[in-house]
C-alpha cells in the first residue's frame, strides 16, 4: 500500500516541517503512513499531549497523516493555522515530487529506447543478410523485453515467407500464431494479450510501404509477470525506425538471386550451342562452391564464386559453334581461337565494375600451376584462389562429361588424373578439398542430383577410394 | 536576469504563504524578484509597518526576496521563525519545480528526437535511390534543425562520392569543407564550432562498419543563434540510426548498376557476333529510353526499360552465326529459325524471377499492332506497353544501319517509314514520343553520340522535318 515515504524521496523537509511545529507551536507530531506505522515524530521537550487531531495528506489517495498533539484543546486550536501551512506545504512538495519521479521514468524509458535503437542499429550496419538481421533483431528484442521466446515472420526475397525464431519449435510458432486470444485482438498497431493458457504475448505487425510485410510475437511464459507498456512501446519503436532497412535489405537480397539466376541462365544458353558442354557451366559451379564450402570461405564469397563459375565460359559467345563442337581434331588456329575464350570473358567483363575476385576467378581457370596454362601462363599463387578452384571444377566436369572421342570417365579415373597433376597443374589444397567435399555430407546437397549422373562404383567402394586418395594426394611430392 | 517567476511555474503555494505570514502574523510581506520589482504582496488589514526586513530566496543565484514588515521590531522578531518556515518552504518547493522543469524539457526533447526518427524513417521507406534518400534527410534535418544551408557527402555506388545539398552551391560546399575551424575540430563525431566569418556550423561524420563513409554539414548564417546541443544531439542520432539503411542501399544501388551493366556487357557480345548488329542492343536500349522518358515514366521503370532493350535480342545465342550474318536471301527454314529469337529468349529468361514487364518487353519486340508480329501475333493494347516501344526503338535502329543489301537510311527516311506504320505495326504513341524525344533538349544527353552517327540533314532542316511529321503522325487515319 501506498505511504507518505514512497511519494517524498527527500524527508528532510519533513524533518524541518515537524520540528517547526514542535518547537513553534510547542506540538508534539507523530507522522503515520497509510497503515498506521509511525513514519516520523518529534515533540517539544516536556509537554504532555492529552488533546491530539490527525490531519491526513491530501496528496491523491491515502498515503497517511500527520498526528498533531498538545497540552489543551485550546493550544491545539490555535496552532491550527500554523498546522494548516504546514500541511499545505508538504502537500505542495509531494505533489511536485510524484510528478517529478514520473517524468523522469518515463525520460529514462525513452533514453533507454534510444539506446538499445542505437545498439541495434550498430549491430546491422553493414549485414546484408536478410535473416541474419532479422535474427539479430529478434535476439535482442527477446534480451531486452525478457521474452522467454518469440519469432519474427515477415517476407524475403521475392515476397517469400522468412520466420527466425527465439527458443521456438515451428510447431509452436505455427500454434501462438493461431492463438485466438491473438486473432481478435491483431490489428496494425503492436499490443499486449494473454494466450488461452495464460502466457502474455507481445504482438507487433511489421509494416511495409503499402500495408503489412509480416509481424512478431513475443511470449512470456504463464506465471512470470506479463509484458509491459514500456516493452510493448519498445517493439513498436524498433518496428518503426528499423523497417526501411528491412524494406531495402529485401530489395538488395532479390537482387542478388536476380543476379545471379540471370548469369546462370545466360552461361546456360551459351552452354546449350555445344551438345558436350550441355550443363557445363552450372556443374563447375556447384562443385567450386562444394570445394569453397570446404575451405570454409563464408557465404557472401561463395555467392561470388558461383557466379565467376557461370560465368567462366562466357567468353565461348564469341567463338563459332563450328569450332566449339567441331566433331573432329581442331587445326592449330581453332585451337588457338578456342585458347581465346578467357581473354574473350574478360574483354566482356572488363567494362562491368564487378569485383576482381569473381572477374579472375572466370578468366583463370585455364591457368596451371607450373605457368603452363593460358592465356596468362600465370605461376602458382600468382593465379586468383577462385582461379585454382573453378580450374579444378572445370578439368573435373571436363573428365565426367561425354565427349565426340570418348566416354565420359568415372568419378574415379577423374580423380586419379586431377591427382596425378597436383602441384604441376593443380592446387593440391583444392584437389584435397574436393575430395573432402565428396567425401561430406554436405556435398550430397551441393552436388546433389549432378552427383546421381556421374559413373562411379558404389558408394562404400568410392568412400574407400577416396580415403586412400587423400592419402595420397597429402603425401604426393612437388615435382 | 532571472528571476522568481521564471523558477516558480505554480505560484499558488507562494500566494498561500505569504497569506499565512500576513493572516497569521500580521505581517506586510512583498515578494521582489531579482531586479526589485514586485512579484507579489500581501499585508493584513490596517496594519503599518515602520519595521522591514529582507529574506532573500536560497536557491541556487539571486532570484529576489521576500520583504517582511511589522509595526515593531518586536512583532518581526517574533515572526522570524515562521517567516524562516515559510522561506525553507517556497525554497524547497523552488528546487522541486526547477529539476521538474529540467527533466520536462530533457524529456520532450527526447520524445522529439524520437518522433523526428520516426517520420524520417517512414519517409525513407521503400525508396531505393540513394541520392533521393539523401536528399530527404538533408531536408529534414535542415527544417528540424533550422539551418539556413547544409549538404551531406558521402559515398555512393562503387563508393562514388555523392553530394547532396540545401540552399548551397557547389563552391559554398567546397569552401565550408575547407573551414579551417572545421578542418581543426572535426573528428569522429558530432560537433557545433563557428566558421571564420561567424556563422555557425553543425558537423557530423556518417559512419560505416569500419570506418567513416561521408560526412554532414549544416550552416547557420552569422546573425542568426548559433546551434544548440539539442540540434547537435538530433543530429548525432539521425546518423547513427539511419546509417544501416544507407549501407544497404549503397550496396543495392551498386548491385543495380551491375546487374544493369552485366546484361549489356552479354548483350554488345551477342550483338557483335554479327557485324550489322554491332552496338544494336545498346542503341535499342537508348531509344527505348528515350521513348520512355517523353511518356513520363519513372526512372526505376526507365531502369526496368533499359535492361528489357539490352535482354530484347538475347535469344540470338541459341543461332547459329552462319544464319544471322548470311548475305545472301534467308531460306524460308533460316527466316523461321531467325523468327524464333524472342522465343529463344523468353526459354532462357522465363527461368529467372524477372518483373514480367521486362521480360514481355524483351520477348514481344516483333510484335505488331495489327496483329501481324511474332511470335504471338499480340493485337493492339495485348502488347505490353514496353514491347510496343521497344518495336519502335529497334526498327528504327535496323533502318538506319547498314545492312548488307542496303546503306543505312537516314533519320528522316527511317522516320517517315515508322509512321507509314501507325496503327497498323506501331503504336501511335510510341512513334510520337520518339519524334518528340528527338526534338528535346534531354535527347541530346540520351541519344548522344549515337545520334551523331545517324545520317541526316543538317538539325534546322531536321527539326523542321520532325514539326511537320509530328503533324502527319498525330493526324493520320487509323485503316
Ligand atoms: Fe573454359
Ligand atoms: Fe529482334
Amino acid at each position: 500500500m501506498a505511504s507518505i515515504r514512497d511519494h517524498l524521496f527527500d524527508s528532510s523537509f519533513l524533518d524541518q516541517s515537524i520540528a517547526y511545529l514542535a518547537e513553534a507551536h510547542k506540538l508534539a507530531i507523530t507522522v503515520l503512513d497509510s497503515d498506521g506505522a509511525t513514519v516520523a515524530s518529534r515533540r517539544s521537550e516536556g509537554s504532555d499531549t492529552p488533546t491530539s487531531r490527525a490531519y491526513p495528506f491530501s496528496f491523491s489517495s491515502d498515503i497517511g497523516s500527520m498526528v498533531c498533539g498538545a497540552p489543551n484543546p485550546e493550544q491545539l486550536e490555535q496552532a491550527e493555522p500554523h498546522i494548516r501551512y504546514c500541511l499545505s506545504a508538504l502537500n505542495s512538495q509531494l505533489m511536485r515530487e510524484t510528478e517529478l519521479q514520473e517524468t523522469t521514468e518515463e525520460m529514462l524509458q525513452l533514453a533507454s529506447q534510444m539506446n538499445f535503437l542505437f545498439k541495434v542499429a550498430k549491430q546491422i550496419i553493414g549485414i546484408d543478410d536478410l535473416q541474419k538481421c532479422y535474427q539479430i533483431i529478434l535476439e535482442e528484442i527477446a534480451k531486452a523485453t525478457k521474452a522467454d521466446q518469440g519469432f519474427i515472420q515477415t517476407k524475403g526475397r521475392w515476397d517469400e515467407e522468412i520466420c527466425v525464431t527465439h527458443r521456438m519449435s515451428e510447431a509452436e510458432v505455427a500454434a501462438s500464431r493461431e492463438s485466438s486470444n491473438l486473432q481478435r485482438s491483431a490489428g496494425v498497431s503492436t499490443i499486449i494479450c494473454a494466450r488461452e493458457d495464460g502466457a502474455s504475448l507481445l504482438y507487433s505487425p511489421i509494416k511495409e510501404k503499402d500495408g503489412l510485410s509480416g509481424q512478431m510475437l513475443f511470449i512470456r511464459a504463464l506465471g512470470h509477470r506479463a509484458f509491459s507498456a514500456s516493452e510493448k512501446q519498445l517493439v513498436a519503436i524498433i518496428e518503426n525506425i528499423i523497417s526501411p532497412t528491412f524494406e531495402t535489405l529485401r530489395l538488395y537480397d532479390s537482387l542478388q538471386d536476380l543476379y545471379l539466376n540471370t548469369v546462370k541462365a545466360l552461361a546456360a544458353a551459351i552452354d546449350a550451342k555445344d551438345q558436350y558442354t550441355h550443363g557445363h557451366s552450372f556443374r563447375v559451379a556447384k562443385y567450386a562452391m562444394a570445394i569453397g564450402g570446404e575451405l570454409g570461405i563464408d557465404s557472401q564469397q561463395l555467392n561470388d564464386l558461383e557466379i565467376a563459375g557461370y560465368m567462366h565460359d562466357l567468353g565461348k559467345i564469341g567463338i563459332s559453334e563450328l569450332i566449339l563442337g567441331k566433331p573432329g581434331k581442331l587445326t592449330s588456329e581453332e585451337f588457338c581461337l578456342i585458347q581465346q575464350h578467357p581473354v574473350f570473358t574478360d574483354k566482356i567483363l572488363q567494362p562491368i565494375k564487378l569485383p576482381p575476385h569473381i572477374l579472375e576467378g572466370a578468366t583463370q581457370h585455364h591457368e596451371r600451376m607450373d605457368g603452363t596454362g593460358y592465356p596468362g601462363g600465370l605461376v602458382g599463387m600468382d593465379i586468383s584462389r577462385f582461379g585454382r578452384i573453378i580450374a579444378v571444377a572445370d578439368v573435373f566436369d571436363a573428365l565426367t562429361s561425354k565427349r565426340p572421342y570418348r566416354d565420359a570417365l568415372p568419378v574415379e579415373e577423374a580423380l586419379q588424373k586431377l591427382c596425378e597433376g597436383i602441384d604441376t597443374l593443380f592446387d593440391r589444397e583444392m584437389i584435397l578439398a574436393f575430395i573432402a567435399a565428396l567425401q561430406s555430407d554436405r556435398s550430397k546437397e551441393v552436388l546433389g542430383e549432378i552427383n546421381m549422373s556421374l559413373r562411379h562404383n558404389d558408394l562404400q567402394n568410392l568412400n574407400h577410394f577416396l580415403v586412400e586418395l587423400t592419402e595420397f594426394a597429402m603425401t604426393s611430392k612437388r615435382d
